[in-house]
């Protein structure tokens, strides 16, 4: 199944590297590792997915919970949120062709960003599902390079 | 100064844990780092801001780029590059003000995906100062939860 844990932790040197390093101990694929400051420059979210047993990703934030610049850790997984993902792709068209990426773009609210005689970089951000839909109807015209945040996710409501 | 290192890896266990730990290894702390899969399910691309000494970052990049399951790496911060970073930001706010929240939305381009009686969701996109100016518009109503995903970028044109 597939898991989002969010680690709230202090800004420390290491402490990414720390926290991969759990989830590669236990050989664990990684299918998305995020880690950025908050609102407050000192502390830092990092959100990782990940697919596994539930009993063992249990047994891995109760290790992330003892980390002494840990905050606080949860499993999103258990309750409602939203999740988002941010894409920047660079997809190959002529001119002739570039309208029906522009088309595309405009269905999936995307923003372009970049545009050189021979391809074009958008933006997209929405949930993983849109994000993958996208990538597939700009395979056909070549995409040159894909880069990906991996999933970032908040609760829903005042549940906190 | 501020680097941007792009690393296309191969998407095997431990990968994320050892790029990480590479920079640690520095004692370099990590600005943001993100890693997902590409177009390629089997590859997926590390993104590091890091600041630092050029020629110190220029060693840590000979090195990532030594590992086996390392396929490329760049400091993008050498030629244009197009960077955008991922928000969603929860905002305490009562229904009395809540149009204030909704017009700096609207400024900013963002979306509100989430609502409840007393808080507001919002996703926002772009480069890290739009962010950044965001936090300190909603920082006087009360910033209940911020994740951001950290920073990716791809080169401008078709330099690649």
């Amino acid at each position: 199944m597939k898991h989002v844990v969010s680690a709230l932790v202090k800004n420390e040197v290491g402490v990414t590297a720390h926290i991969a390093g759990l989830f590669a101990a236990r050989a664990y694929n990684i299918d998305s590792f995020t880690g950025s400051e908050t609102e407050n420059p000192e502390i830092s979210r990092i959100t990782v997915v990940v697919r596994g047993d539930d009993t063992v990703i249990q047994q891995v934030i109760n290790q992330l919970s003892k980390l002494i610049n840990v905050l606080e850790v949860k499993d999103l997984t258990a309750k409602p949120f939203v999740e988002r993902d941010l894409m920047l792709i660079k997809v190959s068209t002529s001119p002739e062709r570039r309208h029906e990426i522009i088309d595309l773009v405009k269905v999936f609210r995307g923003k372009i960003v970049d545009l050189s005689h021979d391809d074009m970089t958008v933006e997209l951000s929405g949930p993983e599902a849109k994000i993958e839909a996208f990538i597939a109807l700009c395979r056909p015209y070549g995409i040159t390079e894909c880069v990906r945040s991996g999933i970032i996710a908040i609760p829903r409501g005042n549940t906190n």
